[in-house]
């Protein structure tokens, strides 16, 4: 349940996807790595908030407790403190589990694949930060999804504006995950989680609404450093300070025009520290095609500078930032257009079908093709001592194989091979 | 425990390996397919023989009885069965699972790849068994990894020398992965494991033993056409049969040169039913370096025509022939190889660092690398906001970056870039 074979057109779609995304990784210069699926379940464990308890175990069958993996960032915050690293670019694209429901049709599955692009290191404030929504911009673009906005946040000016709205910092984690529903849910019913089950007072909760359905660019952080309240807050007062020098070097990018600085913007996980992000697709009303796929994010991420050193014995800190991939939500709407398009998505490459047209001549295909083979050249032939010419012609229209190599019996005489254009019908002999 | 972390070097070295043996079986014609990690514990249980205590199992968190996939075999033939797919040629590289006692310096993890390469469907004789092993044959030439051997036998053959030779059916599967050590101890232990452990008689397994310690080509298939006992056991019989004709196609395929009929090789999996092979690296003993790995079998595979009938509700069955490669073993040696040739490997495969001479230019180098990216060109700058043109330089020549695109104040004004060629040192403006 939550899981799903990839038949070839599905896996052959599945990989000019990801070529596209390795491709903007490589060109910003990052090195693959590959960790186990399996870690220890201690690695995992107080990582994922709420959510700990959708990580998949395993059975203790003898020495060590082991789960799957529930995401590519902990298990990369693992390796860097196991491998004493301080600095690297990476990707990682593998697939991660979650015990979850299951929500199929809009992409959402119990084994699925996350594309993962992190840099770690001590650097200067906010360059490789808008590096990671520069590749945002650069995938969603090249993969001509359609509109779309990234959210920017930071977890500081967040935490400033709970203090400032006084709820006591013990709460911080939990209002943050409640203001993260505002996309879904309207302010109201929001507000009643946070008095209700979170236990914050409506005072509060009313003061925080205010802040929290705030968005715009560079005027609305200018006008949050006035603020009367949020400035005299050490931590909000950093926090947007960095966005301001984020939107500078993004205004360079020359992309602020798809970015949004959204109060809402909260992200569930408890490791990010200061900048997050999410990118969200736009409705186009107009294409009713593309409607039933509700998609939502398709990209997130953001700063965890703190996450590296909680697996390191003497905590050494390695800041961090990075951005996943929303890669099955893009898949369900490329295979949903591909669908629509009525486009045939050839599964394999094959370049040329090794073909007779009369019986007692399978030796002779036998030594063309490995000939074929033996120079690089993608070739096939039916299993078959004897097939008809006509079904073997017939399987390169069925596959896409654009040409036959014909051996007959007056070829052989002649030491040469008919060579067919199989739209055209043309044929050379050669 | 017998997992591991791959970091950027070994990532790059195992991508040049993985996409030569995909480009194989590319060549071939085959599809790509994915399946999940997960399976259902029913699913794999009765296939493996005695290493069913090897699979991983999930823990009962509710919902089905979860397991880790133990091979790409058996998935394979539950994905056909599922789908009622009776014909196809696909290929799948992916990681399995074995709680096996890991022994890591000869290539033996608890996790790791496998690429499976499968033909399923109805087909005349022999044809594509005879391509499993010119793929086989291929994959080893072009990796370069020495002289091998690829030994073949089948399952009926081996059937037909313990049925002549008066062992009960009952015994066929014990005999069978007793005979399969043959590689690692000698016969007389192979014997006394058969008295002993297996409860042969003493008589059978002499008998046994001067069959299974044969090994040729064309001719003792021949000869054992002739072999009065043999000759009477209709499976020996079809078994060698095949086998000459197996043996006809690789000659028209020029392969033979490397192919031993080898009477010992049994194969330890329960599903076999026709043709077995097994390709072995020859130790060459001159080259010290690679006497440290201890390689055996790199490549493994065979006919299993019963396999999709026992998931097929009406028991339907899709005969199939496939071939593994053991490519944790072949990256071993490519690794070893590597480290001794003192060859530094890229990791990452940029094209231009954007560097400044002076202080106040990160504007300029932001607004030049977003320029290369969205043009498609492959950059990196160093994420401070003034490095010294040293440090930028010396960061090519430690990553193996080609040319430097240098934007100081005298090209602003000048409105050029100065590109480096960092070995040589030569500098254009452009």
């Amino acid at each position: 349940q939550g899981t799903r074979d990839h038949p070839p057109a599905q896996a052959a779609l599945r990989d000019r996807l990801l070529s596209a995304v390795v491709s903007c990784f490589k060109r910003h210069g990052a090195a693959a790595i590959d960790t186990p699926v399996l870690e220890l379940r201690e690695t995992l464990m107080g990582k994922y908030g709420e959510d700990t308890k959708l990580i998949y175990e395993l059975q203790d069958q003898g020495g060590e407790l082991l789960a799957l993996r529930y995401d590519l960032t902990v298990p990369f915050a693992r390796y860097l403190a196991m491998n004493k690293i301080s600095n690297i670019k990476r990707y990682h694209i593998a697939k991660v589990y979650r015990r979850d429901n299951p929500a199929t049709t809009r992409g959402r599955y119990r084994e699925f694949y996350q594309c993962d692009f992190d840099i770690a290191g001590q650097f200067d404030p906010m360059i490789p930060d808008a590096e990671c929504l520069k590749i945002v911009h650069e995938i969603l673009s090249d993969l001509q999804l359609g509109d779309f906005v990234i959210k920017v946040n930071d977890r500081r000016i967040l935490n400033g504006v709970f203090a400032v709205c006084g709820v006591p910092e013990s709460k911080f984690i939990p209002a943050c995950s409640t203001v993260d529903k505002l996309d879904k849910m309207p302010w109201e019913e929001v507000r009643s989680e946070m008095v209700g089950e979170k236990g914050l007072s409506p005072e509060a909760a009313d003061r925080i609404g205010e802040y929290v359905q705030l968005h715009g660019g560079l005027d609305l952080i200018e006008r949050l450093l006035q603020d009367p309240k949020l400035s005299q807050n050490k931590l909000a007062k950093e926090g947007l300070g960095d966005m301001k020098l984020l939107f500078e070097y993004l205004t360079l990018f020359g992309i602020t025009g798809k970015i949004s600085f959204d109060l809402s913007l909260a992200r569930g996980l408890d490791y990010y520290t200061g900048v997050i992000f999410e990118a969200v697709l736009l409705q186009q009303e107009k294409e009713h095609v593309e409607e039933a796929v509700s998609v939502g994010s398709v990209a997130g991420g953001g700063r965890y500078d703190g996450l590296v050193g909680m697996f390191d014995p003497k905590g050494r800190k390695v800041p961090c930032v990075g951005v996943s991939i929303g890669i099955e939500r893009i898949f369900s709407i490329l295979e949903q257009r591909l669908e629509a398009s009525g486009e045939k998505l050839r599964t394999t490459e094959t370049q040329v079908l090794v073909a007779t047209p009369q019986k007692h001549l399978l030796a002779a295909r036998l030594k063309l093709i490995s000939e074929l083979w033996d120079a690089g050249i993608k070739a096939e032939m039916l299993y078959k001592k004897d097939p008809k010419l006509l079904k073997q012609l017939q399987y390169c229209e069925d596959t896409g194989i654009p040409l036959a190599a014909i051996v007959g019996e007056q070829e052989l005489a002649d030491g040469v091979v008919k060579l067919r254009d199989v739209a055209t019908r043309e044929e050379v002999r050669m």
